[in-house]
């Protein structure tokens, strides 16, 4: 009898000893796995590759296009993050005349991903600029209506990943200046910007600015 | 003795599942401190209050300064996090004519901070710019001597904390423009920034340059 009551305390201390223990590799695992997976830095200039392979995956490019192909590069990557978006991308940005952004854009807005884009107003009037076509395809787009420049560079990807940092989304800053981009999913830093992204966003409601102005 | 023999086993497992649970509880504690204390987010522009305090926390200064006083601001939280650094400073700065972070970039390479400056060429020649002061009083400038725009606006603090955006360290910047700065620890994103610092610090030695020219 007595013997079996210590079998019982061993065996119910080693479940909870067992327990403990996966319950820690678990907690190790995934802090290692999330810290990897979601603070992510890249660098530019970006080397000058093929992204065509990023827009029709399944189609043989070799032959339009005399760039490097099959390349991983800063930009390669940065176009990979934002065509990961499911449901939503957030764009503020000061400017924007990438083409190859402008275009992913457009796939996420085709593929019925909702896109608000939030930029300089002075900056979406330059030559080149992709604001007038992001417009005319029928995405969502403000402008700053400030006497001061709208010189946010973010994006926020379904309301969780936050890509950020020193890059207009302009060919210069990609092909030749040097700037840095953080892509992350940590929620102490995607929060306050999607909080900004919305309060910027109601800010610049455009019927609600020309009621205050009429007032 | 069979009964001392379980005791033993049953003491053992019980001091097992112990340590684990308290390493768990460890980690718990620690995973979600450090989430807490390494990622911050300051956006602007500041609201304008004096930061006479922030360099002479002991002096009154309320008669000196018409400007709110005591008033925690992001370009006074911005302040305090440079004036943290305690070994040293590395700056990798697009535009640099902000004058109170001027002088706090000052008062840390008086209090022995090793401060390395890394700038555009051409912004540390206009009108206002800081370097030439920072270069007068011994701290080590180096100016990027490519073609392009060096556009990054990052720091490091004693190597291990990051402050990085899309504010370049001007007055326009602080007080008027929508800018943002990330300020983390996390060593995913603090790493890769201490790196390509480096990486530009030795590209940018005038002495190796020069040599390189006239080769």
């Amino acid at each position: 009898m007595l013997a079996s009551m210590w079998t019982v305390k061993v065996v119910s201390l080693g479940v909870v000893a067992l327990s403990l223990s996966l319950e820690l590799l678990f907690w190790l695992f995934s802090h290692r796995r999330s810290e990897r997976a979601t603070n992510k830095v890249l660098f530019f200039p970006s080397e000058v590759a093929c992204v065509e392979h990023i827009f029709s995956p399944t189609l043989p490019h070799s032959h339009v296009c005399s760039l490097p192909h099959g390349v991983d590069t800063s930009f390669s990557r940065l176009l990979r993050y934002i065509l990961s978006a499911c449901s939503s991308l957030d764009l503020c940005l000061f400017s924007f005349s990438n083409m190859d952004l402008s275009r992913a854009v457009l796939l996420l807005h085709s593929r019925g991903v909702t896109v608000r884009v939030l930029t300089d107003k002075v900056y979406s009037a330059i030559n080149g600029s992709q604001i007038g076509v992001l417009r005319k395809a029928g995405i969502c787009v403000r402008c700053d209506v400030s006497a001061v420049h709208m010189h946010h560079k973010f994006a926020v990807v379904d309301g969780r990943m936050l890509i950020t940092g020193s890059l207009n989304w302009t060919l210069t800053a990609v092909q030749s200046n040097m700037e840095n981009i953080i892509i992350t999913e940590e929620p102490d830093l995607v929060q306050p910007f999607l909080k900004e992204f919305c309060r910027l966003w109601g800010l610049n409601d455009s019927a609600q600015y020309l009621n205050s102005v009429t007032d």
